[in-house]
């Protein structure tokens, strides 16, 4: 239900991994029906034209259908199909959270009765995992406090006002521009949205029902650039937190622009990216950061919830997939490009560094930067430190040999490689 | 099977959170055999004399015995028994890294063919969820690449070389008496323990059989304190990292010092802590941090899987668990406690301190200090910063009334609370 951003990334994905799907469900995903709005519309991804209709009674009444996944967004009819999908006895998995954490309890409670599953690991935090390892992984712990980063909108926007002096206006319309905030962008910028999923979080952390509108919620307009330089001169950044906390029988919850320390994992969490820390009684605590909007990474959440309902009807349930499935070859070390840094002692007299140069050259090693590092009178010998720019590790294993048997050369202090993650998909 | 510091950790929560775990299981999950080598040793942890043995047999040919829980650690009885086990049709939870590193495959084959689960999340990072996440959440994922820091040990040795330029000798010692690293260390220091843990990721997530022989392993004996001090130099920082890279058919694992950007998440990751990186295609980058080790921690794990198995066998399978239980009061905004912000634009004149101290000392904020950051000739203002100590909300909201109401103060620039954490358990 709903072929928007996330429902088109759904459409797209389960046909796209139609294969890989069936392998760890154990069984085939189908999809069998789209409910829009507008079934003449032009879109960029274009399902199947018989699965469309604008009749939410035709996919709720066909018996074939076993999981309902409502990703329309919005209040009242979302609630309401969702409550007559349970009612026909049909699984959830729905990315809403604003009707989660208005009537997650009452949604919850007729699924219990009607012997179904509602999942929603999408509703917070997008693809990043967070109601499943509060739900299953840290089950047998206690949760004292959650806190984290869970609107990347205003992460982006106080992300800008700090790092480049941005005014609250400046870092708005470009998040604007560049498609972070919406036209209409107070669901953000005044703390609704993290207090939906905050709520979301609490009430599977601490088994009490609380909304939205429990928790205490202050945006983030107000900021001034000037906030922000006088909060890093006394070691902390400007973030809006969301926090929730239970002291004894009484739970706290707030969502507000907050002090942090400038080395806390949460201080650099930057962008449009999240992060929650789960604090427990046996696991400590725990920090889960990544993606936190977007249509890939909530179809990533959607459709491990499909994933899991159909593990739960098959014999493969909750089962960790330890068989294998591709032949494939272990690269050797030999074959790995990146950075090193080199650290050597040598004599400190002219030629030594042509010599070093020359065998890196005839490597096809090339230098980023060499910098002498210190030179020590008693024995003549300097230590010179040398970055290469991204070479062969079995080049750079033959010239640390060829440099070791030079006479110039007292020492190899170190080979270390460089991980600069600029290759990584991000 | 194993009463050591896991054990005894497992033995002791299965007691003291028994109404809990029946809870979220949705049965009763009792111990009913501990295998120990020497029944006559005293221990710390005393669990009754009735339950334990030293022969195994005794466990295994139990018909009531649904799970084994195998951590004794080593190799050789602890791969038999828990093979053992699987042809006894019981399922196993282990945290045991060795044996799912070299044997993991072979293992997970006997589960499937006799239809029972075997369950290890405690073999990488304790009670950090990593396998969970990468076999459940992670499912509709491809995955590229698991970077991390994944043993505390050494990260805890770098962590003291990086921020007191110890040399390893140093930091290995201090971590020898701290509890951080073992009298024979060259498990963890020379990256073997990393290797194993490496293997277990790879093989999740490539589906593709790796031993621990496949992982390309350099320890970090070799590090000299003035690499870390050049590195910072250049922007890095040295981390022990794991890294498991697909590249089309091929797989790339190896654990070796590597200098990382300061900035990256990763080397932020301080002390004994462990963090995972997993890149995705639709999810994009997860980061996982937390406790990689310890009796508690891994008891999580140990336990959640233990839960995980009864709850699959019972209605309860893969269930969110939305369902209320505690009656939890939602505490007010006033009665929170934390430091405060205050920007003030007031009259650059004498005396304007003093009624705004005043005011705060009355209501019981204490000042923790108070910067005057800017003046302004133009209009005769002044911008100032005051940082509290620990004060109550509704007494600031007071003061902030009572001051703003001041002839003298023109503005409230900011009011931000202060997260330092310091009063979080950790």
């Amino acid at each position: 239900m709903g072929l928007g951003t996330v429902g088109s990334g759904v459409s797209k994905i389960l046909a796209h991994k139609k294969d890989h799907l069936e392998k760890v469900a154990g069984r085939p995903i189908e999809l069998r029906g789209i409910l829009v709005r507008d079934t003449g519309k032009k879109r960029e991804h274009q399902p199947p034209k018989d699965l469309i209709t604008n009749n939410a009674d035709e996919i709720l009444a066909n018996p074939e259908i076993d999981i309902i996944v409502e990703v329309m967004g919005g209040q009242k009819s979302a609630f309401s199909y969702i409550m007559k999908s349970i009612s026909l006895g049909k699984h959830v998995v729905t990315a809403n959270k604003e009707v989660m954490a208005r009537f997650g309890t009452d949604i919850m409670d007729a699924a219990h009765n009607n012997g179904v599953k509602v999942m929603f690991e999408a509703s917070v935090c997008a693809g990043t995992p967070i109601i499943s390892p509060l739900s299953n992984d840290l089950v047998t712990n206690n949760i004292s406090k959650i806190h984290g980063i869970i609107n990347g909108t205003t992460n982006y926007i106080l992300t800008r006002m700090s790092q480049d002096s941005m005014s609250f206006e400046e870092a708005l319309s470009e998040a604007q521009r560049l498609g972070f905030a919406e036209s209409e962008p107070a669901n953000d910028i005044e703390g609704t949205d993290a207090a939906y999923k905050l709520a979301i979080l609490s009430t599977l952390a601490f088994k009490t029902r609380v909304m939205d509108s429990d928790v205490y919620t202050e945006g983030i307009s107000g900021l001034n650039p000037n906030d922000f330089i006088y909060a890093e001169d006394l070691g902390y950044r400007i973030k809006l937190l969301s926090i929730a906390a239970k002291h004894n029988s009484r739970i706290q919850m707030r969502v507000h622009p907050a002090l942090v320390p400038t080395n806390a994992m949460i201080a650099n969490v930057n962008g449009v990216l999240n992060a929650v820390e789960i604090q427990t009684d046996l696991a400590g605590r725990i920090l889960f950061h990544g993606q936190g909007a977007g249509s890939l990474t909530t179809t990533s959440a959607v459709i491990s919830d499909i994933v899991a309902i159909a593990r739960s009807r098959s014999d493969r349930k909750y089962e960790v997939d330890f068989r294998l499935d591709a032949s494939t070859d272990i690269e050797d070390i030999h074959s790995l490009n990146t950075k090193y840094y080199l650290r050597l002692i040598v004599n400190d007299m002219p030629g030594v560094l042509a010599q070093i140069t020359r065998i890196l050259g005839e490597l096809k090693i090339s230098i980023a930067s060499i910098i002498q590092k210190a030179a020590y009178q008693t024995n003549h010998s300097a230590e010179i430190v040398i970055m290469t720019h991204e070479s062969n590790e079995q080049s750079m294993q033959t010239a640390v040999k060829l440099i070791n048997d030079l006479e110039t050369v007292h020492q190899i202090g170190s080979m270390i490689r460089v991980e600069d993650f600029s290759t990584d998909n991000s």
